[in-house]
């Protein structure tokens, strides 16, 4: 049934894991979003389920809380009729101080299909990926990588402004405690887009220009942008470290993004959830051209195309199962 | 399959969501019932799963916690064949701040067919209702309404006397902190019964006559009753503020309902969770003719019914899809 | 679909609930290990569900949290096609001091067809079976009986043996505070092996012998065991109580196992969560020949037959349903 919604066969070798924008080439962002743009069709209809992975188990593996993500990781399972198991810290084994290893091998052994894992660890995904035989998505590992978030950034970007090569983003704000901003800034570079860093040097990583970037520690240094993606202000990280910021109120007079300081034309993004009045304007947020809620919504088609992407691409290159099969 | 389960297509208009009791018809409220009543009687099958809703998502979001009210959305949600996803408040993004506002963009962008919330805010549901497409269900915000509570309650009343118009129904005890309270009269008004409310005039507020009962300030006026409604006790509400009551014994004296204090025949109800001891005794709880699992039974099928109800009727009156469709 | 890969029909009659080890005879143990290991040749299969128990509903209370014993039932009941209702204490009705009893009520009036509770009250389980239609399984009460674990632990041990009777199993540690120590010395004589506890007298029960099994103080006794299974010191229980151990790392020192202490071809188990470098070292726990992962495997399959046995045998020793009948 709806297969004609179904997208196609993957044609081009692709990895079992989801861990960083970095195991990404050119084509795989693009059969990825091809991917989830056929989906996005599909939740036009009334109907928005598809059968393509029936029987298939998706774990998710929480131990940082985040509605968004684990909602739209939850129900991109669901809607391609896979069962999940959603499993968060508090509450669980690692309460008793469980390793994570430990933990991993107890996942592993259920034999699920895909284990989705955020972890307060840099690596963590890594080391599930070693030990069990399901396929990983790293869902954000520390300050490290986000790979879907920036997946669904470009999914965001591609549907507003058609293209994604020489779309010039300023991202602006918090970049040291961002996995957000360095999975982005890799994403953008891999689809040929140019990029600037906007904040104060205390927010942002020295050598992060290796990763194809620009730096600029004025707030006017946005306006020669396309696209203005303002970052959360992690302020909840920063009480229990150093002063990164003189105070909450300086922070918003000097890096807040106000209709004042964008130019007619101007797009922007936030991957939320917002401190509205802080990092952003609510007149920005609510904006009718803001492109906040497609991002949102680009969230739920892009992890579907993730989970389809790798439960029915193998590395070598063959589909390992087709809707038709496991109908 | 099992087809000759299903209830009637509904043939009147209905509305989008079911937010306040102030929304339905006497005839809204007796197409609910017998929608309702036609599932008890598949829950009396060996599978107790009905096709109707496949395909669908309905989304739990509580604020609050309540065991008995999301797992009975998420129970009936389920016996229909949809999916659920459902969100706790803590372990939310709301723990970072984030308003309702986005919350409810963002649960929207999910395309969700139904949005069951509970909130401490009075109106948070309504909100929902404008910044999504999803139907909503109100599952008790604040003090205000908590509509399927009352209708679940008006179930179980018609199974026990058969008939809802001119039953005489006595409420007793903090009427002021409870919107079980608040939906249960207006929902009693609608169909012709008559509600006495009894309290202390601490515990119950000024001018809620307006909403069609009486108020009695002794426990003596349960006599002429055919029903007693034990409101909980909210003391755990009650300890922020001021002395509502003087203390728990005292109240037990004056208030708790005692086999002593009723008359052979009365029926006693009460929402749950109860405080043996406190406002009930153990033996009225547990006497055979007390409705209160008839209740907790009701719970389940009302809600199957709610659900049923939101997806299959449209404010035309057109039926927007049939069980055939989606099985 | 894969009809070839359901166990056979159960012939013999078997109890509606899994509430004791000594609730079963070896038969019932013979047959839940056959069962067992069909369900693990599924799981062999790219896709592992099965439609056994589809339309069933699979509730899961669990008022201590567990992401072993929680996690395996609630996929064990998924692969099977069941629907679950996960219920949390924290953040359930148990927050506002519902008693036992009345949650009892509540989750017996949704008619589900299991419940499984974990619970730390002795005897939990068995309220829960007089107060509802409901098949139950006892997930563990208090330090009494968790006798899915004991099945596992049987269902590892054939598969590493090949047989069960005769076997020499050696329980170290803190059989006191264990539920799980409990169920396996019961379940191992049942099935013929010969079981010694070892450990310091502060942590072996007082007549625990009557249960059919040895005691030794001293760790030397574990060299004559094919088997030793390591408890987890319960240090989070014994924290708030007197002393039964006069530190961790004397504890460690008398009553560790490490590779030093075991001979060649013994294997070790653990229930896990585990203090690695506690009462296990980490060599003993990574080595290659330990059964501990093949403990947390056979979780998954044992209580897909336990889920599986409850539901299509009666009492009576006549099939319920088939696969057939509800696929």
């Amino acid at each position: 049934m709806r297969e004609e919604l179904l997208p196609p066969a993957p044609v081009l070798p692709s990895r079992r894991h989801l861990l960083s924008i970095g195991d990404l080439t050119a084509l795989d962002v693009e059969r990825l979003l091809d991917t989830a743009r056929s989906f996005e069709l599909s939740l036009e209809r009334e109907v928005k389920k598809l059968p393509t992975l029936r029987g298939r188990t998706v774990v998710n593996v929480f131990y940082e809380s985040s509605t968004r993500t684990s909602a739209s990781f939850e129900l991109a399972a669901k809607r391609l009729s896979a069962d999940t198991l959603s499993i968060r810290a508090a509450g669980s084994s690692v309460d008793k101080g469980e390793s994570l290893k430990d933990t991993a091998l107890t996942l592993g052994a259920y034999e699920p299909d895909v284990i989705v894992i955020r972890h307060p660890q840099i690596g963590a995904p890594h080391l599930v990926a070693r030990l069990t035989r399901a396929r990983i998505v790293n869902a954000g590992d520390g300050t490290h990588q986000h790979p879907t978030q920036a997946l669904l950034d470009l999914h965001a970007l591609r549907g507003a402004f058609g293209r994604l090569e020489g779309l010039h983003v300023a991202i602006v704000g918090d970049v040291s405690h961002s996995r957000v901003a360095r999975s982005l800034v890799q994403a953008l570079a891999l689809v040929g887009a140019h990029v600037t860093l906007v904040g104060p040097a205390t927010l942002i990583p020295r050598g992060i220009e290796a990763l194809g970037c620009e730096i600029a520690h004025e707030i006017e240094a946005i306006g020669a942008a396309d696209v203005v993606y303002v970052l959360r202000l992690q302020h909840e990280r920063m009480q229990a470290g150093a002063s990164f910021v003189p105070s909450l109120r300086e922070y918003t007079a000097r890096w807040g993004i106000t209709p004042a300081r964008l130019r007619p034309g101007q797009r922007v993004m936030h991957p939320g959830p917002m401190n509205r009045g802080v990092e952003i304007d609510p007149r920005v947020a609510d904006a009718p051209d803001a492109l906040i809620e497609a991002q949102v919504r680009a969230g739920l088609v892009v992890r579907m195309a993730v989970l389809y992407d790798l439960l029915t691409t193998s590395p070598a290159g063959v589909r390992e199962a087709s809707a038709a099969e496991v109908a």
